[in-house]
């Protein structure tokens, strides 16, 4: 029998929000004219505790992107960092969004973006036309190796970019796992935002994401720009169903939660070979060939990590059972 | 109590579907990786009695502007009609998708494309780099009036394309609406086309819609440009699931039928108020201002159409009182 | 021997001109950097009587891209008259600088538009995020027939676009016929504008148009665009050279007067034949097929205008004689 | 007195181009109708010895993203070195003219790229939609420090593109001088393109460059984009007459044989201080900046190159007695 680890990304629905969405199912306005996408825009802004303008789209690509366009003309730049999902995973997508604009790339630990590397990204940039100039920075929360940013990074960037007149974007594909990870509020993990994608469909979802955008003149083009990428459903409310689901009561911190401490388990047994601090629900391990093949032959599931590591995600849904078996199986090495 | 004639774009769900989904909320490989996804080539090749290559997608825009996109270079063409939901009600879509290729307008009666129209339209093309030049055909099927293009229809524009090496693409977002009124093939309601909308969320779908490539090559690039788009899901075989519900036991076409019956039955109690023949699920009626309030007054639910008109839609599940609630409303009108 | 009035787009260059590009001829910084361009912005603000930010590029059709892309989003739309080059002689160019923006086509006499034209188009426009909204209007001065936007004319056209928010272009490809026949002002003769693409090649340049702003911030813009655009020249110098020695004692207007009275002249032959007045350097002359070749029998080099007509054109250069010769044996048909 | 060293793109026009250009003075058809025009394909096939299309255009930064646009779609990429111009120094252009496709940057000694590096670059690529796929190779021939590819190299470039289905663009900017210092026949120096920037802007030339390509079905479509993107001249018999008198009697090469002589003369004097081999007009040396204050203060003008060093360039018409002038000072410092 499959023990899945290979990715969150793939994981059941939470039954609350399948229950959201069977609610749904009557009638009402087309696209987010219904009651429940307009009831978003309250719910995030009393999580976040300041104004939000909150768009649904399905996907977190679809959200990054439509996110960045809105912040960076077609001639302009957005500083990232080399192994960000936006330059690595998606094919192209934010320079198809953005119409050609430019992911300047950046170095730094764990897929995290250090203010001084921007800066001197920054300084490398001659400010003539002949260049393409940096209009934005993107991060992630948590990063592509389940690092988190803490409220101090947070806001050491979100200075920065202001100083710079950079807009600033989160990439949040699995913000609560970085929330729950930091204890912090929602707003401390990714302040100085101009536009967050709030994950949903890694922590629980189907196929709902949020843009949440703290300045709503650029959700007033997102609009636009999202009918025009077709990520306007005409049945939108069961979109919508979903994102207040977790919402309610916390759920979505709940499930994140829940995966972090699936993911902390296994890391406890993991010790020395862990490549990076478990910040979220990730675990990428220094294991031989020969060992993934052991654990494979146990019916483990992930990903390799090139030749010497492997990639393990928990999910909300992590049987715990198949979580202690791995944990054991991996100090059994 | 409201009944909905407003548009089948915002009904509910069809049970067959629920079920589908809910049989899918086991992990499987993420994105189109799953079984259900996996299955789609063969279950619509059955359908269509010829290789197909199918791509799940949430919405018809992006079904639509995504099959354009294969078809034209971002310097070339498309002709289609200037009432189209590609040129009218898609934000420009086609534009984004594209790359800026021009939609190239064409007028014919209830919305639908003549050969005759479209020769004339290539006749003033001139041949030289300083113009546009056309690469594809798009039509609708059933049109935007609800028409319905006959098998000989479709093969005199697929005869026309071929010979002015024109692709042609369907939109189909009522694709199922027409092939019921035909009582044809799907492939005779589609020939020549090398690839095709088909609809699934107005016919009773949650948010999948399936590109459905008769040239496999056109395929392969919007495999790339799906993800490119945002519009790969991670958590596919819920739309998979969908699609393939639709298809079991040709309920796609059960459901066209029964929203068409309920047109028919409205429709023959309109008599010469009828704008348009109906030959899907849509009615436009000539109603005055005070007629529409007359009939809002009793709980019915339409838009406007201009000054003196409305239009009616109706769907796979109109309640059978409602539908003849309202004929009897109009005749009484 | 031929008599050219084919069009004023291939014309010799004015020798005024070879001798400011030869006196150019000297090293200089590069790009825009040099002395002479680093005039352009006094030369125009001196002509216009206001502050303008002035660009080089090489073409008219680059000009008016150029400016288009600063003014609509890609999401948005420039409404232009049907005839107008940037929808028909431009091979999709403005769909590529604006990335995808539509061109809302109004009909027209003369190719002109009209204010209570525009205005219908706009109230056809549903104010929500299905449809294209409109953020310019662009008018050509003198028109795709030669016709010519009087002040008032002019000046209607801004008090409509500024009540609706949109940016206002002007395609003056021939704006010194129309200036030259108005009598009025430079600034009155496209009064309002954001930016004004003013043409020198057909009027005796050899490769050399101005985008004039009005507004720096959307040359600000533009700079970025024009670089990105392949069209910031290295010795772009002897651009500047061809567009200051235009302006060097009206050296514009007197090229234009002497292409204008070689048009009237003519069109004095001409009598009923002529489809549209003639305001510029363009003649459109109700001729048969028989008549035509009786004409290029003659030695005359003009365009066929659909089947029944021939479009002919003056030049800065036009030979007298040959224009002599041209209105007898017009008048002699 | 200024002695200009600062860059070759600023140099005064060759005599000869002058008077070819005066000679095309009389009208002949538009675009590129015209006689000279007509016979660029002639004149390059000779060149090269075997069929070529030709486009002139204005600027080299258009001739590299035309060629590229018909090479890689808006989803693929090019593997270019992260030092090339087109990277670097045209604001985006690329990704303008490819509608977004990726430059993928690779590292190699001298901004020459190796076919090991990109063999890595390739083997770095998961063949997966969610990737970006390579579809060709740019190469800069000399290279961005002046190095020129040997035949050998230009042909084992060529097989890895082949063997990997890539398409290969060699920027040509200063092909000449790469020729005139490699011995070899013009197609031993770019064998195995696709399309080649051929440079003579650079070369004594106003505002004129070739894009030669050995594949004409991708001439076919840059056609079309050279329209669309502004860059077809009206009164193009002016470019064709540049290109065509520095093809005669191989002015090309003469000027290039000069440039690279002062390059060379200069070079010698440099010993030790030259960062890279003189392999054609570039050349990059370890100065202070109290070095280069001291040459600057004898009136030599060139470019910083970072903090510890100089870019100095030469060009067909540098004065020997400002080469003489600056190899001495150089050997003084």
């Amino acid at each position: 029998m499959a023990m899945q680890f290979l990715s969150d990304n793939a994981a059941a629905v939470h039954p609350a929000l399948w229950e959201a969405m069977a609610r749904a199912d009557t009638p009402d306005a087309p696209y987010d004219g219904d009651a429940l996408s307009q009831r978003l825009d309250t719910a995030f802004s009393d999580l976040f505790g300041r104004p939000c303008a909150v768009l649904w789209v399905a996907t977190g690509t679809a959200a990054n992107c439509l996110a960045l366009a809105t912040m960076v003309p077609p001639h302009g730049g957005v500083i990232c960092h080399r192994e960000a999902h936006i330059e690595v995973d998606e094919c192209g997508a934010p320079g198809f969004y953005t119409h050609g604009a430019k992911l300047m790339l950046v170095e730094g630990e764990g897929a995290k973006l250090a203010p001084a590397a921007i800066a001197a990204q920054l300084a490398g940039i001659r400010g003539d036309v002949h260049q393409v100039q940096a209009h934005a920075v993107s991060v992630t929360q948590a990063s592509e190796y389940g690092r988190a940013y803490s409220p101090d990074e947070m806001a050491a960037l979100a200075a920065l970019a202001e100083t710079n007149g950079l807009r600033l974007h989160v990439d949040g594909a699995r913000f609560a796992n970085a929330v729950a990870h930091l204890g912090c509020t929602p707003w401390e993990a990714c302040q100085g935002a101009d536009a967050l994608s709030f994950g949903c469909v890694k922590n629980g979802g189907m196929n709902a994401e949020a843009i949440v955008f703290f300045d709503s003149a650029l959700a007033d083009v997102a609009r636009y720009r999202r009918k025009r990428a077709g990520h306007l459903q005409s049945k939108g409310r069961y979109m919508a169903a979903q994102l207040l689901a977790m919402l309610a009561g916390d759920l979505w911190l709940a499930n994140a939660r829940a995966a972090n401490a699936s993911a902390r388990h296994i890391a406890a047994a993991a010790g020395g070979r862990l490549l990076h601090p478990v910040e979220a629900n990730e675990l990428f391990l220094r294991v031989t060939a020969a060992e993934r093949g052991a654990l494979r032959a146990q019916g483990f599931v992930f990903y390799d990590w090139g030749d010497d590591a492997a990639r393990l995600v928990t999910a909300w849904n992590s049987d715990p059972a198949h979580v202690e078996a791995l944990a054991r199986a991996i100090a059994a090495l």
